[in-house]
């Protein structure tokens, strides 16, 4: 890797080289930086051109004007070499959509709603939306830690709440992170003070790998208390994970968009404690819009910090669920058919006709990179000849294609006219 | 009053006089000594013949098998009339469904119940039905205290719990107890132990009346240690009320029969505290039954008083819904036009078609003894005028009939015919 123009080049002129990944890599990376997450135009527009080519258009002005006003003085400055760097010193790497652990299976529904939200996509910017509310994929992850990330978010359950909880509110997400942990399943959380630090600890001290969304890069460690926290958990075979890169400080705004990435990675949200009117209500409604589980743990009628698990629990439209043990959690995501229910509102497609297999092998296929039928099987849950049954079927059907390398997702019909 | 085949015979030969109606009360009062409450298809016979004619018939023998076997060796004896006077002694009085002070509004849906559930009613026995699960109304209320028993149940909520609470039930019960007691709110609860006495205290503590259903005689004190608590209730406006007569025991199934009656009296049932299976569990079912609210206060998931709590939020059939103040079971029970809702199952009738108005005022209308337009008005919670512009169009519909002294409601078409 040298200069990034020559980075871009390659990427855009040798696809599917060692050079042209290092290239599509060193985009996102670059996009990172230049733009905060949470534009569905900006994502858009770079899965239609491709990411190197979307740097390149941002940099020489001839992108739109509104994704080029999102990221303003940003393009002409390259910190991508640099982050790359620092993120490997600490130990970490970032992961790409074109990489094999990018966790298409859990974001599938970010992805169906970034597609499905706005209108025509691509031109009409976005610079006026709220990005703290928008349902769009991340253009890359930086990670910390052994894990595959695809493998760590696979089973996963988030568990948030309140920074200013109670003891009891700690006990349960405590005792929840550890119950979890034990029967496998991966405790995704925020590293904050309160809920989100209790339900880490309850996983580390099962044993168990857990994961924490950080709204600054995973360089820091934010708060600082929990910097030891953040190291057990990169010990322990779990991640830190971020949208942002190394370096970046945690603004407040990033937690809102930050929210999103921890409802989208995993399977449901468990909410332990939440005030009226939080952050951990908004996750939850965003996991709802995704077609995750929202899992609320009641508290006594008493304590303000019960307010908002009570309200959501009293909203019929929150799709909120009571659970109040470990085992009801898993009882509600354990389902691997049911748990990815399409989006409310969503119309009838080829898909609603598949098989409980098909689907699963469906929701399998990444949306750029093609992969092995065996790796589909992997995700999907069955034996790869069951996997290889199903995919003509569904390339009949229009859903998956061949790159010749690898099965993933057809583009939608829309989408592809227009190419 | 002197003996009871004379009563019964003025009763049957004379309705409508002082004598025939002193005739009717001490029928009642006979029967709620003769049989346990809770028999469909006792209380089915007493509505067809009577309850003169019912007594006359079970005593002499000419009554279906079935029943005389409900009632046994007590058909050969009558402590009616002590029962009455030892009544009288305590302060109580026995109000029965010709009286104008009997429930009608809150118990029709009990009274739908029981026209509906099992056979062609009458002569199929029911001896072998499950009594403590019957949804049937009381014969008679044995009612110690000043205020009428229709208005004292008119605007009242049960709230109902475990008799081993924990101070945050108790805190809660009472807390509940005081703030619907201010808002004008009846309390209804058993008298017993734990939630249900904590509620009485609150509502006694705000200076408002609140009513007791005991599974004993209302002139005993159970559990003893309630006896102040008891006073308090009668000399605070409340009511003692039981389908006992003075001095019954409270046998350990009569608590079970007594629940349906908080349920019943009620506009909705307010779980405070339950155990997994528990009495207050059952209670919820049965007000759901009737289409009367559930509503459900959570507590900490770590308390088992919370796990049957628990359990009716999560149970979707269980039409519970999570309240966390009296504010919100004030919203949800204090609709009047919409909470007596048809119970489940029942198939398109005449009703469905009325206005709210309308509806309301059929619902007014007792079973019997007709009332006047100004009473049903009053009921109805409309004016006198609005009532008699509604009441010709219910009397076309065959829903209500003119008795000649005042409105009631009108037979079932298979009963009507059946006469």
């Amino acid at each position: 890797m040298t200069g990034l123009e020559d980075d871009l080049a390659a990427a855009v002129e040798a696809p599917g080289t060692p050079d042209g990944a290092a290239g599509v890599r060193r985009a996102r990376a670059w996009l990172t930086r230049a733009a905060e997450p949470g534009s569905v135009a900006l994502w858009r527009y770079v899965e239609d051109v491709g990411p190197a080519a979307a740097v390149r258009a941002l940099r020489d002005g001839t992108a739109p004007a509104a994704l080029r006003a999102l990221v303003g003085a940003r393009a002409e400055q390259d910190a991508s070499l640099a982050d790359l760097r620092r993120a490997e010193r600490c130990g970490a790497r970032l992961v790409v959509p074109e990489d094999e652990e990018w966790p298409a299976f859990a974001l599938h529904p970010l992805t169906v709603a970034a597609h499905a939200g706005g209108g025509d996509g691509g031109d009409d910017g976005g610079g006026d939306l709220d990005r703290t509310k928008a349902l769009v994929p991340p253009m890359a992850l930086w990670v910390r830690g052994e894990a595959p990330l695809d493998a760590a978010v696979d089973r996963s359950v988030a568990v948030v709440g309140s920074r200013a909880s109670t003891s009891y509110g700690e006990h349960v997400a405590a005792e929840f992170g550890a119950q979890l942990g034990e029967r496998g399943w991966t405790v995704v959380s925020g590293g904050a003070y309160g809920i989100d630090v209790a339900a880490h600890r309850g996983a580390l001290a099962a044993g168990a790998p857990t994961v924490a969304v950080l709204a600054c890069g995973v360089d820091r460690a934010y708060p600082a208390a929990h910097s030891a926290v953040f190291a057990r958990i990169v010990d322990g075979g779990g991640l830190l994970v971020s949208e942002w890169p190394p370096g970046a400080a945690p603004h407040r705004h990033r937690f809102l968009v930050r929210n999103r990435l921890i409802a989208g990675l995993t399977r449901g949200t468990v909410v332990v404690e939440a005030a009226a009117r939080s952050g951990a209500q908004a996750t939850a409604r965003r996991a709802q819009a995704l077609g995750k589980r929202v899992l609320v743990v009641p508290g006594p009628v008493t304590s303000a910090l019960s307010v908002g698990c009570h309200e959501l629990l009293r909203d019929a439209e929150s799709g909120a669920r009571l659970v109040s043990s470990a085992a009801q959690v898993i009882e509600e995501v354990g389902d691997l058919g049911s748990d990815l229910a399409a989006p409310p509102g969503r119309p009838a497609s080829p898909r609603d006709g598949l098989s409980d297999l098909a689907r699963r092998v469906l929701d399998a296929c990444p949306v750029r990179a093609g992969v092995s039928a065996e790796r589909l099987a992997a995700v999907a849950g069955c034996g790869p000849l069951e996997a290889m049954r199903v995919l003509p079927g569904l390339e009949i059907s229009g859903l998956v294609e061949w790159t010749g390398t690898g099965w993933r997702l057809a583009p939608p019909p829309e989408r592809a006219r227009r190419r």
